[in-house]
C-alpha cells in the first residue's frame, strides 16, 4: 500500500477507534469494591474489565482533546502526548476479541507496564505544550478557559487511569506493593495522622534546606465516631501524601516569608491541622499565619500555570530538553486538588488577607460512598468546548 | 375605549416599557462614588440619575421573571409581586420627561417612599408563591435550578433598589439616617467592631431567651496596615449587622444543640471571631464548635428553602393569612449572602463534620474597589432560563 494512504487509513482507523469507545460513560467504581476486588478478585476478572474500561477513559480524553483551541493541537509536546495516547489505545484495543489465557493475561500485565511507561511525563509534556502555545501568539480569554476546564478533566482521567493499571499490575501481575498489608495502590488501613505526619516532616526538612527555618506541627485529631480508636480509611496513600505535602510546603513558605517581611523575631507560629472523622467526612483543616492572600489573588490559585514564584526558563528558547521540571510551574494546587477529588472528596482553599490561610481536605468516610470521580466525554462537555464568547450574566467585579 | 381593550392596551404599554428599560445594563456604582454623592451631590442630580436607573433595575427583573416556569408565574403571590414591579415602574416612568423643579423632585421623593412601602414585603411575598408553586405539584430538577439562579439576582437587585431609594430619601428629602454621622444608609466611618459585637450581644439575648445558655464571645481584630487604628470602612452598617446575626444565630444554636447531643457538661465552647483589615480585603472569620455538617448537607445551606429548622405551616392549607414568617424558610443564609457580595464581598462557609463550621465574610478594605455587584438581564441570562435538561459532564457524585 502507497505510504500516505496507508498512514490515512491508520489514521481514519484510529479516529474510528476512539468514536467507539468514547461513546460509552466511563464505570466509576468505589473504593470499596477496589479493595474488595482486589482481595477476591483475579487476573482474568481485572483483564475482562480493563481492556474495555481503560479504552473508553483514553479514548474520551482524546475525543475531547480534539475539541481544544487548533493552534494548541498544532504544538509540538501536544502532538506527542496526543500520539502517546493513540499508540497505547491501538494496544488495548488488540486484546479485544483474545481469549482469557494466562499467556494472553501475561502479555496484557506488560503492555499495562509498557503504558505506564509511556505516559509518565504526560503532565509535564502537556504542561510544556501549553507554554508553547502561550509563548506562540496571545491566548484568548474563552481558549484559556477551555483549556483550564481541559487540564482538569484529562488529568483527573490520568489520575484514575493509572490506579487501574497499578490495581492491576500489583494485586495480579509481578510487581509488589509499597507495603505488604496494602492492596495494589490502596492501603486498606490508612492511618492519616501518619501520612499527615511524614508529609508535614519532608516539607520542614525542605523548608529547613532552603529557609535554615521551618515553622511546627500543632496536631490534633478528634474521632468523633469511635474517640478511642485511631482513625484510618481505605485510600491511596500516596495521594493522600501528596496533597498533604503541597499543602505544607505552602503554608511554611507562606509563614517563613511572611515572618521576614514583618521582621518579626519571635518564633515562628505553628502550622496546625486538625483532623476530624465523622460519619460522612473525614476533614483535615491545616491553618497557617503566614499572612494570607488577597481575594483576588486566591481566585487563581487553582489555574494552571498560576503561580506565586518565578517561572522557570522556557523551553522553547533554551538549550534545554527533555520534560520541563513542574516546580513553580502552577501545577502544585490544582493537581493535588484533583487527587482530593478522585474518591469524591475535595480540597478547599480560604485566606484572610493580612493574617493567614485556612486549608481544608475532606475524603469520604464511608469507603461505599467514595466513588471514582471522572469526566464524562458528552454533549454538555462538547459545548463547554465548542462557547467562543463569554458573557458576564453580573456587572463586572472591580 | 373597551375595557378588554383597555385592558390589554395597558398590558401591551407596560411590556413595551419593560422592554425598553430592559435593554440597559445596571450602572453599579462603587461606596467610593455613593459617600462622594451623598456629601457633594444635590437632589436634582439624584432625580436625574434615579428616574432612569431605577426602571433599568425594576424592569431587568420584570423581563427575567418572565423566564421564569409558566406554572409558578400563574402562583397568586408571584402574580401579586409582579403586579407591584410593574405599578412601580408605572409611576417612576411617568417622571421621564419632567423638569427637575422643586415640586416635581419633592413628589418623585414621596413616589420612592410610596415604593418602598409597596415593597415592604416582596421577599416573603415571592417565597410564599415559591411555596405556592411547590405545594401544587411536582417541581423539575431543571426548574429548582432556574428559580435558585432567579431569586439571588431578583433579591440582590431589590437589595441595591432599595438601597439607591434610601440614599435619595435620607440624603435629599426629609427623612433622616439613623445616626447624625451616616450619609443615608451608609457610614462612611463603620466601626466594623462595633457592628459585630452589636449582632453578638442580640444574638446572644435571643440564645438565651430560648436555651437558657449562650457561648461567649472571644473576639480578636488585627489591623494589618494600621496596626494601631480602629478598624473601619465605609459600608451600610446594618448590612454588616444582618449578615453578623445571621451567622451567630446559627453558630450558637449549633453550640448550645451539640454540647447537649454530647452530654458536656463543660463550660460551652466560645465562638471565635478574628476581624483583619488587609491592603485590599477586610475578613472577618467566625468558628464555633458546634459540631458541623457533612459536606453533602453543606452543599444546600445556600439554597432558598432549604432549611435545619421545622418548616412553618403552609399558607394554603391554614387559616393564617399575610405574608409568611421567614424564620425556618431557608432565606436567612442565601439572602446573607447576598448582602455580603451586592459590594463586591463574599460569604463563604466551610464545616468540620463532628467539629465545628468556619465562616469568611469578605468586604472590600478599599471604597473604590467596593462597587455594586449586580444582576445583568441579557442573552447569557436568558440561556440559563431556556434550558430544559441539565446533563453533567461529570460522573455522579455517590
Amino acid at each position: 500500500m502507497h505510504l500516505t494512504r496507508f498512514l490515512r487509513s491508520q489514521h481514519q482507523s484510529l479516529a474510528h477507534i476512539v468514536d467507539h469507545y468514547a461513546q460509552y460513560p466511563p464505570t466509576g467504581l468505589t473504593m470499596k469494591r477496589i479493595v474488595e476486588f482486589a482481595r477476591e478478585g483475579d487476573a482474568q476478572q481485572s483483564f475482562l474489565f480493563l481492556r474495555n474500561e481503560l479504552p473508553v477513559r483514553l479514548a474520551s480524553m482524546m475525543k475531547e482533546m480534539g475539541h481544544l483551541p487548533p493552534r494548541l493541537l498544532k504544538m509540538p509536546s501536544v502532538k506527542t502526548v496526543n500520539g502517546w495516547y493513540g499508540t497505547s489505545l491501538f494496544d488495548l484495543h488488540s486484546f479485544r476479541h483474545l481469549k482469557p489465557t494466562g499467556e494472553i493475561i501475561k502479555k496484557f500485565t506488560e503492555t499495562l507496564q509498557n503504558i505506564r511507561r509511556r505516559h509518565k511525563s504526560v503532565v509535564e509534556t502537556l504542561a510544556q505544550g501549553y507554554m508553547e502555545f502561550s509563548d506562540s501568539g496571545k491566548v484568548k480569554e474563552y481558549e484559556e478557559s477551555q483549556i483550564q476546564y481541559f487540564l482538569n478533566r484529562f488529568y483527573l482521567s490520568r489520575i484514575s487511569i493509572r490506579l487501574l493499571m497499578y490495581q492491576h499490575t500489583m494485586c495480579f501481575g509481578e510487581e509488589v506493593p509499597e507495603h505488604p498489608s496494602h492492596l495494589g495502590f490502596v492501603d486498606p488501613n490508612c492511618f492519616v495522622e501518619d501520612t499527615v505526619k511524614d508529609a508535614f516532616e519532608n516539607a520542614q526538612f525542605l523548608c529547613e534546606g532552603y529557609y535554615l527555618v521551618a515553622p511546627s506541627l500543632r496536631l490534633r485529631t478528634i474521632n468523633a465516631t469511635n474517640p478511642d480508636e485511631l482513625i484510618s480509611i481505605a485510600y491511596v496513600p500516596s495521594h493522600l501524601y501528596h496533597v498533604m505535602f503541597e499543602l505544607f510546603k505552602n503554608a511554611m513558605r507562606a509563614t517563613v516569608e511572611y515572618a521576614e517581611s514583618q521582621k518579626s523575631s519571635n518564633k515562628l507560629p505553628p502550622i496546625t491541622v486538625n483532623i476530624v472523622k465523622a460519619k460522612e467526612d473525614l476533614t483535615i483543616h491545616i491553618s497557617d499565619r503566614g499572612g494570607g492572600i488577597p481575594r483576588s489573588k486566591a481566585d487563581k490559585i487553582f489555574r494552571y500555570m498560576y503561580s506565586t514564584a518565578p517561572r522557570p526558563v522556557s523551553l522553547t528558547d533554551s538549550q534545554h530538553s527533555g520534560p520541563i521540571p513542574l516546580a513553580g510551574f502552577g501545577y502544585g494546587l490544582p493537581i493535588s486538588r484533583l487527587y482530593a477529588r478522585y474518591f469524591n472528596g475535595d480540597m478547599q482553599i480560604h485566606s484572610i488577607d493580612g493574617y493567614g490561610t485556612d486549608a481544608y481536605v475532606y475524603l469520604q468516610a464511608v469507603e461505599d460512598q467514595a466513588s471514582e470521580w471522572l469526566p464524562i466525554c458528552n454533549q454538555a462537555a462538547y459545548e463547554y468546548y465548542s462557547s467562543r464568547k463569554y458573557q458576564s450574566d453580573w456587572t463586572k467585579k472591580k
